[in-house]
This record gives structure tokens, C-alpha cells and sequence, in this order.
């Protein structure tokens, strides 16, 4: 067999670019560093694109939608028809992904990996992989054919959006469930107890997270061969939604597409993205730092500084929805502001 | 003479329309709170404007100048000359301000104060209320008449926002030295040390903040007299520009304007408007926490929770600039998302 598709090492983003965009933002008329993290986005933006001055015009949002079995155990605050509901919600427009997409003109790309619901739905790409993953707590959530359409199926979103020209990737996620999922992922990966990272998730109070936390805490124990191992992690304990943005992300790297991360479950699957693949780590941009006190451990663990830390706990992407204005105005200040010779400025301290 | 202006409390905000608001957000398809911060923004816009569907779709930017006597002290890292260039370069297009203004589709009002320039810039208002402000160490920054007139001058763009329709003003400035005369008000105000306050500004070395520190001590006890005296701590020590965004700040309150205030500078005149008439803050929507040190004291003392914390200490209202989309985003969640009802979505516990 070949070398699997998401271990082939991604482009470098190219340093001459790099150097010419640092040496851009040195010569606009603002005091050096004086836009703060914005100015390192835009270098940062300019070097996964491959020119100087970057643009982020087109938004690309890819939706992956999964139900759990995990559910089975009583971890959601939420019953498991609500991910279907919510598909429904996501192509007539209600939903918060779909009110941010239409203000950021960004096409939403909607994929059902696999939910209890059989209902189809015109507008949403149904891939059927199952009726939800397998109770993780008894066997493997996913087989690894249904881990290798998962991880395919975000690469599909990447490359389709890569042809309608989308110069930013958003990944988001919907599936009753997915906190715990990702919770346990983690917990893998970081050799970390369940207490140290599990939450209230969409809202269970704090029996309901006590219980989370010793679900969990069994699903570890049963999967204790795959601590540390990326793909076995996320074969044993994750999502098939997980999984979508796991491909997604490393896609985006080999594309030279800029991705940017939404909350606890997406950062989780940049985690597994990056361990199974160093190089995916240069196409990532954080949306924001959310409410799930799992967030923090795995952006340190990404060593990410997120853009946004305003209490979200939504996901669908939003929070990286939120933060995409951010990147845009941070393209428009490094290529339209004047440069301290074209504005006579003096740019110099007295 | 009758009652001073800035004295006339600012009608309440519809209590009846805050709790219709309030009631919404608890029905639209998301988890209850899983917004965050932007749910009580949303709230808050709706509670100004006395509207339950509350927007932010015309934003205006009043940009006020000054000059600053105290630079004579050696304060600022930069020439004084800067003030009047960047004028030019603000309504050539060529600031962030500009830049950011256009992303925004928002309206630049510029207005010089009083700056050592005494180049007329077509598309600026120039009020000269003189060539910048006395040299507070050793004497008052402002005579009553000037202090009156930038006052006015803030009231008066925003009153030109009201009658263009706008639904947002942003206050910004622009005048070399005047992080040093913000510290020097805000020491005056919270009854703190220039050490606990003071900042490298625009980019001062180590050394240079000691200086600046010392300079503005020995302007307190000059103007011991006016400490913790709004109106009095503003005219000793502060500038044209920054009593022009007190009245602006005063005069948004007053007319129904949500007010969202930039960096440092922008948020001692906060302070200082609500210091002078507690009536002002019901308008305020805070952008950013700025790399400014002294920042966060003020914004505690306003019990402010800023949007944005991103590193920025560029001024010239760009971090509101850069938050302004966030308010946009709030509106249009809270306004455009599905209700639980209307969507069929199962909106309880499972």
C-alpha cells in the first residue's frame, strides 16, 4: 500500500515571503508592533498563501455533522435527534453558522458523515458512513473504513473549496455528544485524566460532568493501547465529524490553504492533525479561546494563541466565524496602508 | 448660566425593551449563553437603541487631534510633528484608521483641535483652539474656554453621526504625547502612582517610561488640588482630544448612540465622562484591552469587559474599529437566528 495521503509532509510556506511581509509591516505608518497580534496573522497568512500581501475574500465554511454512541451513556444535555434537527437548521439558515456565513459571504458546505436521523436533506451531502460511531466505551467508536472515508471526506471539503477559490478554510462541527468524544481524544493524546479536561460541554451541570468525567474514565482504560497514538486515538475514541476536520485540517496545509480552528472539539482535531503530521501545524490559525476548560490545555498543547476570548460554547464554527473579520481587516491593513515614505511621516522616535 | 451640558443625565434605557431582548436570545437554536459576551452585547445595543431588533449598520468614526505641551518634557518617542502628518495621512487613506474605515463602510469625521501645524487640510476640521495645550507641569493643560470647545467639539460629531443615521460612534485620536496626559489624568482620577500606570505609549524605551513616570509625579503635585476632580483633573492635565471624546462619550448617552470606546486614552475619557455624569456608561461597549499597562486599571475602575485583547497600542480608534464587526455579528445573531419553535429543534434537556 502506499503512503497514506494525510502522512505526506505539507509544502513549507515560503520564507522569502515570509521576510518580505515582516519587512512590509516595518515600513507602515503605525509604531513598530503597534497592531499587536494582527501583524504577525498577516505575515503569517502571507506565507501559507505564497505572496506578500494576502487576502482572505473568500470564506470557505465545511460543516461535518456525526452522532455519537457514547450517547447511550447518558453525556449530553441534549437528546441525540437534535445533530439531525440542527443539519435542517444549518441549510434553511437559522442556525448562528448560517446567520455568520451570509455576513461573511462565505459558502457552507454541509456534510452528514453519519447520524441516527435517515432523513435526507436537499443542500446536505449525506455520506452515510453509519448510524453514529459505536459506544466507545464497549469497542471501537470508529472501523477503520469509516476513519479513512472520515478523514477523505474533510480533504473533499478542502479541495472543493480550494476550486471555488476560498482563501480560508473554516471547519465546523454538530453532533450531540462530540464534547465527551473529544474529551476522551485528548485525554489520550495529552496523558491527562478526564477531571483535568472534561466540562459542562453544551450545558450538563456538574453531576452530569462528574458522570462525563467517569465515562470517560472507562472508555480510557479500555483503549489504554492507544495513549499517545494519534490515528488509534481517534480510531478508538473519537467522531466521525472529529475525524472530517482532522482531514480537513491536514489537507489544508498540503493545499496551502489557511484554516481557521473554532473552539474545544475542532482544536482537538488540529491536536491529532499535528501529531500525526507536524506540517500541519503552519496552515492553522485559532479562532478563539472558548468557554470548555478542556480549550485551554489543548491550545497550550498547540502552543496557539487564539484571536477571540469571548465565553463561546456554541461550535458549528462559529467562533471562528466571529474571528474571520479579524483576519480580513488584518490583509486590508498590511496591503493598504501607506508606508512611512509614501505618506511623509516621519518615522523615527525624536 | 444654566446647568453645564454634560451634566444632563442621559435618559434610561427601555427596561421593557431589555427584558424582550432578554427573552429572546433564550429562545433562538443555540444553547442558553453559549454565545457569551456577545449575548449581553446584543442586549445591551438593543437596551440603547430601544429597539428589540437592535443594529450597527452605519458606523461613524470622529477622529480628534491635539497637540500636547508636555512634550517639551522629552515624553514621547516620537516628533511632535507626527500629529499634523498623520492628519494628511488620515483622510489620504493611508492609516489603519482609514484602511479600517473603509472595511467598515464607515464615515471618517477629522476633526485638528489644535495642533503646532498651521497647514489647513482640505476634509479636516480645524477648530485651533490653539497650538496645542499648555505644558501641564507647569501650568493647566486647557483654559476654561478651551476645555468648553473640545468638549463641544465631541458633542458636535456626534451629533453629526445621530443626523447621518449612524448607529455607532467610534471615538478615536491622534496627538504625540498624549499617553502621557491620559496616565497623568488617570493618576489624578483613581488616586494612583504615575509607576502604576505608566507605559512605553507608542515606543518608549525603559528608561523613557522612568522619565515619563517622573514628569507626570511631578504634574500631580502641581495640580494636587484636582485630584479626583473630573472636570478639574481633565483641564490641568489633559488635552484637546482627549476632553473632545469626553464629550462625545456624554453626548452618545445622552442621544441613544452605543458608544464603542478604542484603547487607553479613549478609556480615561471614558472614565472621566462617567466620573462627571455616571449617566455616560449605559452607552459604552468596550473594543479592547490595549498592551498600554495603565489600561486595565481604567477599564476595572469602569468595571469594562472589552471584546478584543489582542495586543494593540496603535490608537487612532482602530481597536473599536477592528471590535466593530463583533457588534455587527451580535446584532445579526440575535436578530437573524431561528427560535427553537420555529426551527423544530428539541430546545430541552434530554
Amino acid at each position: 500500500m502506499s503512503k497514506a495521503w494525510w502522512l505526506v509532509p505539507a509544502p513549507q510556506p515560503d520564507p522569502a515571503i515570509r521576510e518580505e511581509a515582516l519587512a512590509r509591516q516595518q515600513q507602515l505608518t503605525k509604531p513598530a508592533g503597534s497592531l499587536g497580534q494582527l501583524e504577525a496573522l498577516a505575515v503569517q497568512l502571507a506565507a501559507i498563501q505564497g505572496r506578500a500581501k494576502p487576502k482572505v475574500d473568500h470564506v470557505w465554511i465545511g460543516i461535518f455533522a456525526g452522532d455519537h454512541g457514547v450517547v447511550a451513556e447518558g453525556v449530553s444535555a441534549y437528546p441525540q435527534e437534535v445533530t439531525g434537527q440542527m443539519l435542517h437548521n444549518f441549510i434553511t439558515g437559522g442556525a448562528a453558522i448560517s446567520v455568520l456565513a451570509r455576513h461573511l459571504s462565505a459558502q457552507l458546505d454541509v456534510v452528514d458523515l453519519g447520524t441516527v436521523s435517515s432523513v435526507s436533506l436537499p443542500g446536505v451531502r449525506h455520506l452515510n458512513l453509519g448510524p453514529g460511531t459505536a459506544n466507545f466505551v464497549q469497542r471501537e467508536a470508529l472501523t477503520p473504513t469509516q476513519l479513512e472515508s472520515a478523514l477523505s471526506a474533510g480533504r473533499d471539503s478542502v479541495l472543493r473549496a480550494k476550486a471555488a477559490g476560498a482563501e480560508l478554510f473554516i471547519g465546523g462541527e454538530m453532533g450531540i455528544g462530540n464534547t465527551t468524544s473529544a474529551s476522551a481524544v485528548a485525554c489520550s493524546l495529552l496523558n491527562c485524566p478526564a477531571s483535568a479536561l472534561v466540562g459542562p460541554g453544551t450545558g450538563l451541570d456538574s453531576e452530569g460532568v462528574l458522570h462525563k468525567a467517569q465515562v470517560i474514565e472507562r472508555a480510557l482504560q479500555v483503549h489504554a493501547a492507544e495513549a499517545g497514538n494519534a490515528l488509534g486515538s481517534l480510531r478508538a475514541l473519537g467522531g466521525f465529524e472529529i475525524a472530517a476536520l482532522v482531514g480537513a485540517y491536514l489537507a489544508c496545509a498540503q493545499e496551502g490553504v489557511a484554516a481557521l480552528v473554532d473552539g474545544f472539539i475542532c482544536s482537538v482535531a488540529a491536536l491529532v492533525a499535528v501529531r500525526l503530521n507536524p506540517t500541519a501545524r503552519q496552515a492553522l490559525v485559532f479562532g478563539h479561546r472558548g468557554a470548555e476548560p478542556g480549550h485551554r490545555h489543548v491550545l497550550e498543547a498547540l502552543q496557539a494563541e487564539p484571536l477571540l476570548e469571548l465565553g463561546l460554547r456554541l461550535g458549528e464554527g462559529s467562533g471562528a466565524a466571529l474571528a474571520a473579520p479579524l483576519l480580513r481587516m488584518a490583509c486590508e491593513l498590511h496591503n493598504g496602508m501607506a508606508t512611512f515614505a509614501e505618506a511623509a511621516v516621519a518615522d523615527r522616535p525624536a
